[in-house]
């Protein structure tokens, strides 16, 4: 069964992995997998019902240690518009963390009989932690500095979607890249897709020998964006300007903000993107977050179309409990 | 397909606004419809399956910047009863709104694709201000002193539901009547209805001008019960006694509390209501609240069916994307 | 119709009782038909499609009044695999009882058309207040240190199931007794099948007169184990400590933690369970918690089947409105 019609072949049978933990670990052929099988799932949305019952009846939980309504929501829609249960469980208000280990906590909802776990986490790795001690699969939601996967399926999506094609784009990232699972999940991604990648911010907040994984470095914007096909632009962490790693907002602003002018240095057809929640006047203008080619809201419903593909891929596995539907 | 039967005739053929913002707005005749339609959605509370298909695979988003959770849950079992798949964000703890204006917050609903949006809102005006740029229908679910179109529609069914009319009847509203969006949203229904409407407070928190939506003004309690066909009462919000509107608490019990005594001087008939929740010995006695012709709970109920009926008018609203029922 | 099947025998029609409020009131039949109903939900968890269609259109409550992410995900699932619609309503961050007596809010319920409202509270007795005066069936969750039933019926599931009986077992509790719901239900409900209960803690946390329910009491571990067959470790409550009821976290470790040489002194089968989540390195060491004999994880899934048949039975016990399917 395909995702939202009866035809015969069935993507899920070609995918054998547990989980989704980052996207360094996912071949060129798993990649286009789950960008192929999100296309139906797209499509789905411009119906009045938006849902099918691929995995009706499996329990799902969203776990987050770290507050993300935007991701919590996305995963939340995903699950319900494939027909899982889902339960949230939100850990600042939670016993089930307070004087409880993570392990603990994994084999609480294996006991649950979750088939799926998504996680957010402040710790790198706890996503690897859960995926080798639980029979679950994990989908990793974000963790820490280290990655955030499903954010890297949707942005490669929607350049695909928008360009046709990966392979030889330049993609340009620019902000914090030290601190950002989404640029390193993006770099990943993209490079075995064949893209050019080259990433832009202060030294400061640029990690030393990002250059092994094949991009370029750029420490101001107008060395940068020349010949760009996509203008990737981070999320600042307000928060992080009183740890020094940049002396001001508004210089941060001033030297690596996206305008208009700043984007006539890109391709003519250059695309905006941006992970969100963007803050309006530091990482763009307005005229950027409201300009047509900005892809921004694109992105948020592509992420719900890419998580359905990956449960939905993740469920029916080779070698996963075969799915009955008999009651 | 009329809401809970097969008949021909469909209710929201009729219905033509995308969004719900006020009462002010709607005509008498798109009040009878929301009422009338309401009736079947009643009825189906008696039985022990509470639900119809009718929006399902619709996605509801509750989004609540003020807490609620009488008004949250009444909304979210009015879409599980109808079906749809509701996501509910509250934005005290919610990073989709934190550093983000409104409008993005409007964008990334619209992207995730949402059929519909529940908003309170502190702010008088923001459920327009979404409506005007999203194309999910918006309704208001409170929006500062401005207007809860929704409470206003489950306070007539409920009269229309006991007195068997609403023309003619005598409605004496009591309370802070400046403060309260419920005040206003049932005077201008009432009144479209052809109800007449007293309002009836300390002259602290009755607004100027009132007189000029069509009401009858009164500063004691006594000179405004006569005749009364049902009494309404407001929720004092007690933190606003601070801000030196009233006295003291005990101060505005003596005056305006409702009691047996009082109540005597209505009509021999005549209902009590209240929003809820209920400050007892406050806005009322015990004898009151406990009373046969208090119908707060009834009012509860009839919110549930009354928000079915909207969800469902609005989601079939002539103009709007057909129902597909095909997977 | 049984739970997962079209067989003719119904367990639910031999049910009787409106609410489940403790494990006292229970006669060895309707703790048997509890057990005996949850066997074949606990069968459906093997399956892909974790889900009967029993409660459709249902409506049910969480109400917690106390946090508890474990039992409030428990009753989730167990809800969502019945297909009924659930509401969770937490108290902390909840208008619905801020300022509003917990008879307003049951009478809320009520309008809303709650059929079962689960409870938990802080206050001993509270179920029982709302069982009176509601019409919807009331399950206590664990009122202050009266009652926890559910817990009750999750480990005699436990213990039956890895035994093959309850009669003539010998089960030690070990812990704050005083304080704790879970050792009440657990006596009542393991006394009224047959086995024999002894409880062992420090004085300060063992109350007098314990023995009329018909329990031996020990004050230390070494003299408890021999004989067990089963070793029930309570959770300690970390904040106790500062109110003088145990000198030392460390002390007590000592004194009642259970280790495997300790272990050694009770039947070579016998099982360890705690109701969870657990304190490695106080209640039990790591290799006790990590031991095949802790059937810690199997009480977490025993806990939704047990909540499944329970929800199922009060649904559909004698008397109960009946099940129409027609919509």
């Amino acid at each position: 069964m395909s995702p939202v019609s009866d035809e015969k072949s069935n993507p899920s049978t070609q995918w054998t992995k547990k989980d989704l933990l980052d996207t360094e670990s996912l071949s060129r052929e798993e990649i286009e997998l789950i960008l192929d099988t999100a296309v139906p799932f797209k499509d789905l949305f411009a119906r009045s019902v938006k849902k099918v019952p691929s995995l009706r009846g499996r329990t799902v939980v969203n776990l987050f240690y770290e507050p993300s309504t935007r991701t919590r929501t996305s995963f939340e829609l995903a699950a319900k518009r494939l027909s899982a249960d889902i339960v949230n469980i939100a850990t600042q208000r939670s016993s089930i963390v307070k004087g409880e280990s993570l392990i603990d906590t994994c084999r609480t909802l294996e006991a649950l009989k979750a088939d799926m776990i998504i996680i957010r986490h402040g710790s790198s790795g706890a996503p690897h932690f859960l995926a080798e001690r639980s029979p679950a699969s994990i989908i990793n939601a974000g963790d820490g500095a280290h990655a955030h996967p499903t954010q890297a399926m949707l942005d490669l999506f929607t350049i695909r979607e928008a360009k046709g094609r990966l392979e030889g784009l330049r993609v340009v990232i620019i902000g914090d890249i030290t601190h950002s699972r989404v640029a390193r999940s993006d770099i990943w991604a993209l490079r075995k897709l064949g893209a050019h990648v080259a990433v832009c911010g202060p030294s400061t907040l640029i990690p030393n020998h990002i250059e092994e994984m094949g991009v370029d470095v750029h420490y101001n914007i107008e060395s940068a964006l020349p010949e760009a096909d996509v203008v990737y632009l981070l999320r600042i962490q307000l928060e992080r300007q009183s740890r020094g790693f940049f002396p001001t907002i508004r210089e941060y602003s001033n030297l690596f903000g996206l305008n208009l002018e700043r984007l006539g240095l890109a391709k003519p057809d250059a695309l905006v993107m941006h992970p969100g929640p963007i803050n309006r006047g530091i990482e763009l203008t307005d005229e950027i977050a409201d300009n047509p080619r900005a892809l921004i809201g694109e992105q948020v419903t592509n992420g719900v179309a890419v998580r359905m593909a990956i449960l939905y891929l993740l469920a029916g596995r080779r070698g996963a409990p075969p799915r009955d539907e008999t009651e």
